[in-house]
């Protein structure tokens, strides 16, 4: 299966002409849009999501992820194995934080050009056709090199990455590397953890262990983003000791 | 064919685990996004769109309808056969309308539990993996029971259920419920049924038999959800004497 | 491959059950989401869309193309024939730029009606089986016919016709009309070209060719639409020298 990652919203010509060009070059694969709003132009809180989400890809799968602010200039194009899932990428550290997850990661860069590359579109006309030859199990359109930029970004990003359509706001935290009893302070509010939503107060935020282990705060009933201000950038405290 | 019927928004993350789930379970089955942004945390105006939204299935089709503000607490998982077709949902009153106009309905609660069962997102680990199943005609992971919540709604709700992208506003009443004549009263205005849109005035508000039967509230040519303050839970009234 | 084109938006009950009858009709045929919010009850930017989306179609495809105003009053339905790829629409000029952009064009009404044909959604009831009929390469529900609607809209609109999610400004203006050196005159502001974003200095607008071919507004790292305060229907003037 080919997973696609994106900032292009929800909305727009873009995944669906991605989406041709894998059809056409891989018509026995399926395509899923995993996530494809995932915060624009900005690669930092990208890869995080990115390395959350990665666990639902299976060996053989194909991750093509798009965050590409810099698309025309001269970063370049890269396909990393990790433990036999691929990511299509550009090398402006999306991956970082997913390969520093994996046990084996084996780098490449995209040597190969299409007859029509335009300036702002590579997702279409670069990461598509080497995402569908991949799927196919084609790796002729790479050159082993280990050259991907790390930017070094941390372990685990105190801060929202992300905010889903319920008002949702997932954090950088993986949430096994923080206490089952801490408390979490943001927007100068101490919030505990709960199980799951039905286990808070209607209208009350916590925070929880998301559905892909990452920290994230919640309202039950309502929207945390708008109850307590919350959007990708907002920085967070871990308290260990909780509040009575 | 499995359909999607579910309050993820156009947006985020969930809607591709779930279809990766059915993709990996069920290879051969075409997967469509009937509706994804029912009403959130509202299972009450989501089963009037449920219920009318059914009929597009046919025998065999299988329905995957998440609308779950409990999810992680004790409210039961079930399987629904409605004249051959399948409603897997979440038991919250959700396929409640749809249950009573149905000649032959079959109910059954989801025994099986996954290997992993998050706390929130039991669309991805049970009801996608029970609907890949049933697709391909295995109901093992089901028993008979007769124990769905009804929570007793009535047969056609006089209220906004739905406002859609054009700012059209579905209402929780079947249009064979209401006399062809009869006026709508709802935000302070009355207005008279009309075909179709090139029927009304451009920018007037009318009342119309929508594409699934249901009376809507719509302008010519403008939204009709800002032109008259509606959304979902604004309350009408059924004129029968049409004003002149 | 069909593909769609309509103006339902990024959310909501059409798209789905569209897809739904194309699937259970042509169910060999995969289905792409092409364009879903083309400018609402506006075929004329629409028009310049489609004709600049069609070029990602090969022979054989079908463009669905539902932006249809007048749905249910007596606008006649169309199939038309450009360079072997087929588009499907209601006759209200969404077509008339491709049929002028092509060397090849036979003209079709379609002659059949479906048993069940709403008032409102003649993309679901009409539209899509005649667009699954022709994608298995069954003709036998159209009849030659040179009747296109042709309002006479100009080759070029020097005007915006849609802004994308990351806020970029489409115009209606190929880039092969515009000479590379010309500067963009809108919003009281005098734009030159770059040839992508990462070219230009960061919150800075700017026109560049776009990945359709077209004139495009944007900005580097921000909203070029915020920006500049633009939506369809902004008018535009090229400036044949640029400013220094």
């Amino acid at each position: 299966m080919i997973f696609l990652f994106t900032d292009f919203g929800p909305r727009g010509p873009y995944l669906g002409q991605m989406t041709a060009v894998l059809q056409r070059l891989a018509p026995e694969v399926a395509v899923i849009d995993l996530l494809n709003d995932a915060p624009a132009f900005a690669p930092r809180p990208s890869a995080y999501l990115l390395a959350a989400l990665l666990p639902e890809l299976q060996p053989g799968d194909v991750l093509l992820a798009v965050v590409d602010p810099g698309v025309g200039t001269e970063r370049a194009a890269i396909a990393i194995e990790l433990d036999g899932r691929w990511v299509v990428a550009p090398d402006n550290g999306l991956v970082e934080l997913a390969m520093r997850r994996t046990r084996t990661v084996r780098e490449h860069v995209i040597v190969w050009r299409p007859e029509r590359l335009s300036a702002s579109f590579h997702g279409r006309d670069l990461f598509a056709p080497v995402a569908a030859a991949l799927a196919r199990g084609d790796r002729s359109r790479l050159a082993p090199a280990s050259l991907s930029r790390m930017p070094g970004w941390p372990d685990d990003a105190a801060e929202i990455i992300y905010v889903d359509a319920y008002g949702n706001a997932m954090t950088g935290l993986r949430a096994e590397s923080v206490p089952a009893d801490a408390a979490i302070e943001l927007a100068g509010r101490t919030l505990t953890r709960h199980r799951t939503f039905g286990d808070a107060r209607p209208g009350s935020a916590f925070w929880y262990e998301n559905s892909l282990g990452l920290v994230e705060i919640a309202a039950n009933g309502t929207s945390a983003a708008d109850l307590l201000g919350l959007q990708p950038g907002t920085p967070l405290a871990i308290r260990a000791t909780p509040v009575a």
